[in-house]
């Protein structure tokens, strides 16, 4: 969306079920073999009890809720706060959920509160997102 | 590494080259399919000539190196900011640095300044973590 | 194949392209993210000049071999030497090939030369396996 | 590690869950389909009584260890011998651990036994690997 299509209130969100493979995929990419996410002996004597996503994985659908859907595509992502709040398990289905606060509008500027909750309602992940919108001239 | 065992100072880091094959396996997972990252055709006449790769995957390599080397396995992560600075483009090689900032060994806590580089040395993400090491009968 | 099926001086092969994309699934799944495979800046500096595939990934193309052509699907793995004589850069195309040295009717096993070559006929990988087939009643 | 920093008897190792994900992006890497790792109706007919996952990868975790931790980065694989004793299952937890044997500081070599258990301690694979470490000039 362009910068004068968004306002105040508007809200987005994206959901998906935390898999096996989601996590497998992550910890191959990034490289954090952290056995909290990869071991399930090690990880079954640890603080959660069994293995947890990574929390920068929950985190990024935020990402995805904001380059694909408000703003969306052209989005320019400048500035992300995270809190990590509960753990999220193998099979959670979890929700990244972003609410526009802010308009600076002659930079194109925005400002959103973002969370992701799981599938109880628990907020995970809370935080704010700083981003900018394409201008008048672009998709 | 235990509460007593870190100290402000400590540094520590993770370096990777960031491919294709990483951003396509990234937006595979998190479901942020950008055109940004995806869409060769469309990143060229965006505003960054070509495509880059997620933010949130070059900030996971700061999830990386706290979770697997400072203060390693074990780590309970809390908090972390960001600033997205530079685009990181595909075939960039960058590098996840975190220094020790602050202690908190009532709550086993640690404060952590937390960047990224590209391979010529400019910071592309910058921000602050907030870990909780694993306590003295923990491995 | 079936025991009786299979005689000395028969031989296998397969081929493929090592991509970057093989090479970064196959650190994510197996956790070896050392640099000279996955840091284009570092590997530039080390003993070859640039990245090379895992060794344990050339390799693999053995199991390939044993396990879909000669003695192909049912094929239980005993052992296997591995000698890495060259290194395998990304985009070097492997063909790795076996050839049966011995037959052990009795216990249904079968020894086999066994290696691996680059698109210039080097030898990259050099070895030998041992592998048990599956009897006459199975398929 | 250094040569000179290496001494007989140290010993590392390296855990990972071996998930129906990793097995499915082994093969898919490897083009080993072997049915006893990838279909599931044929396996449970098999000698192992379901799927198992490919013996190259339960292998593969000897290679992370001596790149990641012992000797660590930079090392030059140039030999390993595998013996495949049991198999491992989807959802299995092996430990690969290697200990030094044998120090050749003037060729920079190091001889290792290596070998991996699964998480009631029997080990799956077993051998030794040949190892050259990094030169003093180097990190």
């Amino acid at each position: 969306m362009r910068i004068d299509q968004i306002a105040a209130g508007m809200t987005a969100e994206f959901s998906k079920t935390v898999t096996e493979a989601d996590v497998v995929m992550f910890a191959g990419v990034t490289g954090d073999f952290n056995p909290a996410h990869l071991d399930a002996v090690a990880a079954e004597k640890g603080p959660f009890g069994g293995r947890i996503a990574h929390g920068m994985l929950s985190a990024s659908f935020i990402s995805t809720v904001l380059a694909m859907r408000l703003p969306g595509p052209g989005t320019i992502y400048l500035s992300q706060s995270l809190k990590f709040l509960r753990p999220v398990r193998i099979g959670d289905t979890v929700t990244a959920r972003v609410e526009v606060l802010e308009m600076m509008a002659a930079k194109r500027r925005v400002r959103l509160a973002t969370w992701v909750e799981n599938q109880t309602g628990e907020k995970v992940v809370d935080g704010e997102a700083l981003v900018m919108v394409p201008g008048q001239d672009r998709q």
